[in-house]
């Protein structure tokens, strides 16, 4: 009872990736938006697996069909429903999970929850679950840059311990992050980035990394105080994505060792509106957009599912072994770049409308 | 529009600290409970300002009175509602503010949201909002005790650079955690960060740190995927206290830098059910708790308001100068500790009702 | 969990009858609205019992305070929160119904559903509970009628079997409504219907009505499909309200007897807008607004509690005879029409809010 | 951006009748009901048009297709995506509806809510967008009849004047509803119906009615005071079904003419639980059932489309005659039946799940 997200514009997703199809309703849009699927299916194709090794025909996986709410290649304001097949239904790839469930994936969570054991496991918690909210969130991303010039660019500025310096946050352009498969737009960082992968993946292990999301052009005085404060949705927004494990807005956990000296973002006039010269808010105060960007940060955790053997046991408690056979990621900070973009427009689109509701 | 939280156990915050008074209404509580006022004036007591120096007859002030909801010492299953008088209003006490903005606050947002000038500034954004949190979340958090064993203890981690070792989890208490009025449970600890609390009050600055919670005795099954995962609500709740800058569940952050192979949290057997034997999860996972202790930490940045000197610029973009005057916290964490712990405990007993609407 | 109401403009009650205090919450009205405490006691008098006898003395009755969201006059765009104290809290006075339920009270339902006695008997479903909303909707009145000029007038068109003749709905006031106790515009039929209710009365008896109402300079284009229909809302709003057993918009159930040819309303020019020759539809089309007047009608059961003995069962199922003592209204329709004006206005308020959220 | 109902189990429709398909997502329906898509699809046969003159081919058109949310015939407790094609897109079919908008259809509405004037005119206001409801209602209906032995039963109560006699509400069926196609279980009264209908459509003219409902074996305690009473939620419910002009519960409008001392259903002993022995209540008292049968009735109007002649105005004002050509139904009500069915199965179903939701 949980898969939709967002007050006026609001997403539902569905699907498991073991079912006929995976995809999202997103409500709430207004008329008017010029929309095709060829939109959509460009932040899916950052998505989807196995783009980096171009060993798959991109137009045939993960295409979306938009099945209501555009008519003439303009949206209606009715609900826009997108569907994306799965092609590659494997109920019978899970045999050992039957039995064993996989140390930090939501098998186990799962079966307690809901009470069954199904033969996708944790079929929501499958990454695929994913699509429908790159799907909604390129519908929406493309509302906010029409409509208000908002620019949205994430990127992986960290794989376990390799950290991309300072970036222009100005300049940073979703091509520049899409250079290099790492999606770090630092060249060296990003080639060093793609070095650990493929070493972690030679040693049939995974490793973690952090996605940052500036967002330009956001109007001042988006966010719902008190409890729908704009960090906060993002953050709610950002720790749904599978994987995730930390959020930090602005400053982010550094903020805790500054002095509000240092610390506080003096105002400044910028151009007839009132800016501020540092920007350690993130673009927030008070849970409200002040004009300056909004800048945050997301960790995800290395993925579970690693070829290595696992000491654990069954789901009676009994010692198991547990290899986790075929390809998997070995880090997913690259393909979770476009879905944070999505989460982030998401939340701002709803914050958007939620804001004109007051006439102002 | 979004002083609510909650689906099914739901809290309404209202108040500005220049109105007449502030609460809460807390909805959705199953009827039954023993509820009276002194269970809430406790963790009132523990939020409020002026306590640790004993300057301040506790008996008097931030009272809390029950409107509704409670017969014979009993919930009702009805709203309750909850009222704090505001007993010290001081409408002229902002004059400058109603010309310059104070960096870092919430002001100038305000403003540019609601288009008025209040000379509360941004009531909603005062540290006596959190007022009707913490009431509405002692009375969950009584019912989560008493009907469920759950146990939720916060405490303050780190202030500046002076961080805790690592604690015992399992021991941990608001008890030991009050001992010292930093609210660090190392005493050693404790100690330096009320020096530096000290120093920095001195030096009319301010600083920031992190609060840490330990949730015990969370029963597996929790959490409702896909947007409404447990660490997606605890991150909305815990972003949505004023000066939060960053949340991490479990590894949180650390887990960017580290490998599968060590982060995964291999099953083992406890005692008739599911257990792991490292904790990286902080007892979330897919978005469901696990059974073992959820545990999160919280960064909050240094407040705003300082007595230093800050060059800014007014409404109209004229260079000004700014210095507080009056008697501010210069550090916030220690009085988070139980306003982390309300949201904590407003999210869990959310996520038990709607885990229970299953009939399982 | 289901005391609030609305979506941007949101209404939470709070109160039984034997506690502290009734009262709302108001969510998501726009700042800026000139609001005092008069304002909300206008039509808290025109709710409160006793109204007509003159035997109390108003000003001390039903008395609302404002606790939040005002500041100098005008609304802050915050929380409003509004309190009306229980004088009168008689928890003795209920002592038979601790054993035997009223037919057709929600004594037992109450019981069933929260799984305790409470002295207050359906605390929630007291008459007492609409004060909360006449408060929140007397403030969305306001706001509609200064900034739309939105004029919306309930009144008594029947009562048991006297009906109202037609009224002409453009000069209907709420002057002309109260200009007799009985709340019918039509003087003779009011006289009338005032006859009834007296030998109801008599008679230890007492009988339903009808409410009509209509909204004037409602905008076209308010109502969200598909399920938040205009009158699917207002629907929703009559029937919460406390002994309401029907609502039908425009011609409503007469509908079921016409021919579309009949039925249906023609187009017609009307300056510079597009109008009605007719208004079947009660200023509705497909859910929305079409600029026309909003006309629907609600059906009120007579109350249950009548002095007359009523033969029925006590809890245990053992036969028991129930005599009402005290004072109880022979028929609510009076009283409930700033009631059904309260509602219409929250709904109002709500759709307009979601409609300016496009930003057209 | 309301096209989704429900707050645990929660239905989204999506679809115009000039897309690729329609459908819905049900979200919150717990794990492990039985489900196939032959389940679903015997409601959809009795909500899709043609289906009494019997000449198409029943299995091939608005065949409904299971997306997600079941796993080897059990759903998953994930969301449960349906979607039905639309076979017969005619863009072109609406031409003069361009210019002149149809009385009392949802063309005008439409384009002043949404701002743009879409070939589908209201495309949301199609009958067609029905078929998500019925879709999700069915798998609400199997999983309450099935778990909790709850039987929803409609039937055609009067066509124009024709009204049916008071029937057996304990052995009325959905067989012999649909023992003749106008669907009402008195068969003289359906022969009437047929003809009376067949009469209008021969004038080119339509028709209302209004259809009655029973729910047997709902327990009692659902329903949640204040605003989603039992009844409320059914008024939003019925009231969202296109063409509905209104809604009773029980005595409905009739209570209006009663006196209390008849209106009171007194309580008697029903094998070792409380009954009533009368049911004006409708089966629910103060917004919650109390274990008697639900019963309420639901008015439609005449049908907007009709083939006779009618003079309005185009878009800009001007004189226009409007005929409308092709086939259309000249009652609505038969095919309302399992719709109305639907919307009660759903809020029904919700309620469960929120009652549940106590621990109870």
């Amino acid at each position: 009872m949980s898969s939709s997200f967002g007050t006026l514009l609001r997403v539902t997703t569905f699907g498991e990736s073991h079912g006929r199809a995976v995809g999202a309703v997103l409500d709430g849009l207004p008329a008017g938006l010029a929309l095709g699927e060829a939109d959509i299916q460009a932040q899916l194709d950052r998505r989807r697996p196995g783009q980096s090794t171009l060993t798959t025909d991109r137009s045939e996986v993960d295409q979306v069909r938009i099945l209501s709410g555009v008519d003439h290649g303009r949206t209606l304001g009715t609900p826009i429903a997108m569907r994306v097949e799965n092609r590659d239904q494997r109920p019978g790839d899970y045999g050992e999970m039957d039995t064993v469930p996989r140390p930090s994936h939501a098998d186990y969570t799962y079966r307690v929850k809901y009470g069954i054991a199904a033969s996708s496991g944790g079929g929501r918690a499958s990454a695929r679950e994913t699509i429908g909210r790159v799907a909604a969130g390129a519908v929406a991303d493309k509302w906010l840059r029409e409509n208000f010039g908002i620019d949205i660019v994430a990127w992986v500025t960290t794989v376990g311990d390799i950290a991309a310096p300072n970036l222009n946050l100005e300049t940073l352009s979703r091509q520049s992050v899409d250079a290099h498969p790492a999606r770090c737009p630092d060249p060296k960082t990003a080639a060093r980035m793609a070095e650990l992968i493929a070493a972690v993946r030679e040693a049939k292990d995974s490793v973690g990394g952090i996605v940052a999301c500036v967002c330009r052009n956001v109007p001042a005085g988006l966010g719902e105080p008190v409890f729908d404060k704009f960090e906060a949705l993002l953050a709610q927004a950002m720790l749904s994505i599978p994987a995730a494990k930390g959020f930090e807005i602005g400053s982010g956990f550094a903020a805790a060792r500054m002095r509000g000296s240092v610390h506080n973002d003096p105002f400044i006039e910028k151009s007839g509106r009132l800016g501020t010269a540092t920007n350690h808010s993130g673009g927030i105060q008070g849970g409200i957009s002040n004009g300056e960007p909004i800048v945050f940060r997301v960790a995800f955790k290395p993925p579970a599912t690693i070829g290595l053997p696992q000491e654990t046991v069954d789901y009676q408690g009994r010692p198991a072994t547990l290899e986790a056979r075929g390809r998997h990621d070995p880090c997913v900070v690259p393909r979770a770049v476009p879905i944070v973009e999505a989460m982030a427009a998401l939340v701002i689109g709803d914050l958007i409308l939620r804001q004109q509701a007051r006439g102002r």
